[in-house]
């Protein structure tokens, strides 16, 4: 098996053999950053680009160390600084970036579909670290990693994912990669906040967070964004966090292995309380340390790192 | 022919000598962007500061990469995050940098003259990325070097330059150098846009777009500031667009080798359609992959590197 | 002597032994930024996150500078582009980080106390760059260094410190640090701006200028912060000029040797008038190359440099 993309725009379109090769090279990667000399040569001489069109500093962080690490030249763009705001097309501001030679593009940006966009018309790789309520590829393979790490497997797994699944690209992302290697997945949230048609993504809707993590091997809690409030979607925020933030006393029968993840930055006692989000069953930090050699695998696989040989990393 | 110049502050002090020393080097660095390790050692160690006081993603990015593949360590400093916010005066900012014992400082400002009182002061290499409406001869240069490269010299091309050329410092730094280089220059503008006694540079004014690009070999595009409308300079956008713009239909008439040039970021259809900006004639992203070789030569040349041997890059 | 610390996070924990030990490695640092090549292979493969909840230049600048001369890999965290605004805990932001494996977290924030509570909470080093009025230990260091250079010793010297010391971390870490060296420190500014008991810390007190500097061996000025003036700690900014703004004239009986010292930005002609800034006796421009020295010298050490050799940089 090898890699045969220059993008990753998102989990949808990869087979479960990319996935899983994906997740074992992400794994051989996590060793790299364990070491006193943190920095291998793969991608030496190679320049990616942060091209951030919405705020993000754990993102851009952990694919700024990620190209570090791998010993890329790593550059900044953020919307603020960008001549973005003097009016230029997104097409216009990425062809400038490839007219510089540049290897590769990390791009978050508000608009579903962006990415793809922009992965058809330039050679540079792409890879999508957001895009609207669309997809997260690497939060989700980061999450993946995370779970076939902790509880050895995928297939058979039931992970129920509680909050905001309307407007999260995380949760999109999930559903796809999850489904796809076997797992069980349903949703926990209130109506407003669950798509319509969701099943038809072979998923199970749940209202009752009770009932929802009662067979649950992973609790994935979203992040509530503060400002949904204002758009109606649950009448506020302590009512969402009273029917819906996940705090010992609703995990009081969980499974004794299950455990409690989060994609961060955490709304604390809101859509989780910080005694669980500290607990012994959480896993959040393991998160943010497999996001990273996630992001690894990433750079090198989509630059085409793969194809020279599979024992260099 | 060796460069002794400490700074790069403006196109008017260069001799056509140094002029074409500069291109050649340029020339000879673009090679290095398209290896796949982009990266040679001629930097290492020395310090760059981009040190920008008004926001641009474009030239900054330009040199950070420019400084990165000679593999200097390089800093950027903008306005806003710097403590020019404190009050520091200009000389106060760059004294301390350069007790730092940084090598070199990329300076943007809107004050004309900035560079030059700054490279007075300081032993650090100062390189104008742009003063107020005075110059800009990184700007000048790559398009003095797309232009020798695309039709194969620069004396004798005719070279028309369209838009606001009287706030214009790419205008500016052109006018020096094509008139060096030989070549005929004239302007197009409403008569506002046009500064007083400009044919004294050797240059010949249109005012009617037609006309000027009758005979053009080069039609050079400048970005219509769109707050310039505010200030009463032209009536209206779309009344500047429709005398102004060029089009298809303006360049109906267009030599068939003649190239469009534009030093981004475009405003599509006001003073540039995008199928002339897209189309065949436009070199205007050759000009981007020219202007990073023109900033890695600005910055191997005025370090000194020039100095010790010639063929080392 | 060996550096047996993790942190660095003031001056007031530090033994006598302690300080002359980072002296002594911090001097011996300057010399590497007076190289052609100003890059030690030192901490190749570390990670280090300037992490600012508060606007600074300078300090941040010095340290990436120290951080990239030592080749270490250097990330910038600022308030504004920081996950914080999305209402993410300190805490939660350094596990982040930690989690991403870093080695360093240099951490400015408006909170006296915010650096130790980090410290004690991270495995990753914590240095202190600055927190509320507290402390300011890097500042501190480079000062000592400064007199130690100029004047050949700390011991016995007589220090005044002009301005605001109820606000200033850099007051309180030079207090601290002077007078376990031995210096005879006093101070001098409006009975307002004097934080009371510190007497207690071993401290001369004086609200006479003239009488102030009279036998001094250094003047240490402060930088006043204009904003001060709305919360009636003084009449006005000019009453203040007048009364404790050092200008030649408040020197006119300044002992030959002694020297000018301001921990910058300064405020020309407000607390320092312009030509005592520039003048014979300043050394502001002194105490910034020494700056970066002791930055290096501070992520050298607490990243465990000085246990492997004594010898190596």
């Amino acid at each position: 098996m090898r890699w045969n993309r220059k993008d990753l725009l998102g989990i949808e379109d990869l087979s479960v053999e990319e996935i899983n090769h994906f997740l074992d090279t992400a794994f051989s990667f996590r060793e790299i950053s364990t070491r006193p000399i943190k920095k291998v040569p793969a991608l030496r001489g190679k320049t990616i680009v942060n091209l951030f069109f919405e705020p993000s500093t754990r993102t851009r962080t952990s694919f700024e160390l990620a190209g570090k690490r791998l010993s890329a030249d790593i550059l900044n763009i953020t919307t603020a600084a960008s001549s973005l705001v003097k009016g230029e097309t997104l097409i216009d501001t990425a062809a400038n970036l490839e007219a510089m030679k540049i290897d590769m593009m990390i791009m978050r940006h508000s608009a579903s579909g962006a990415p793809h966009f922009l992965a058809s018309r330039v050679k540079a790789s792409v890879i999508n670290a957001g895009d609207g309520s669309h997809e997260h590829p690497t939060q989700a393979l980061l999450d993946m990693l995370t779970i076939k790490d902790k509880l050895g497997k995928i297939e058979g797994v039931n992970v129920v994912i509680v909050g905001d699944i309307l407007h999260s690209r995380v949760a999109r992302s999930n559903i796809w990669g999850l489904t796809k290697l076997g797992a069980n997945v349903s949703v926990c949230a209130p109506r407003t906040l669950i798509p319509r048609f969701i099943e038809k993504l072979g998923v199970k809707v749940y209202c009752n967070v009770y009932e929802a993590v009662r067979d649950a091997d992973v609790v994935y809690i979203l992040r509530i964004q503060l400002e949904r409030q204002k758009s109606n979607y649950f009448p506020s925020i302590r009512e969402y966090a009273r029917l819906f933030g996940i705090d010992r006393e609703k995990l009081r029968h969980l499974k004794k292995n299950a455990v409690i993840m989060h994609p961060g930055p955490i709304n604390r006692d809101v859509e989780l309380s910080g005694d669980v989000a500290d607990g012994e069953n959480s896993v959040i930090l393991e998160q943010v340390t497999n996001g990273l050699a996630v992001r690894m695998a990433a750079l090198y696989l989509c630059s085409g790192g793969d194809i020279e040989s599979e024992d260099t990393y």
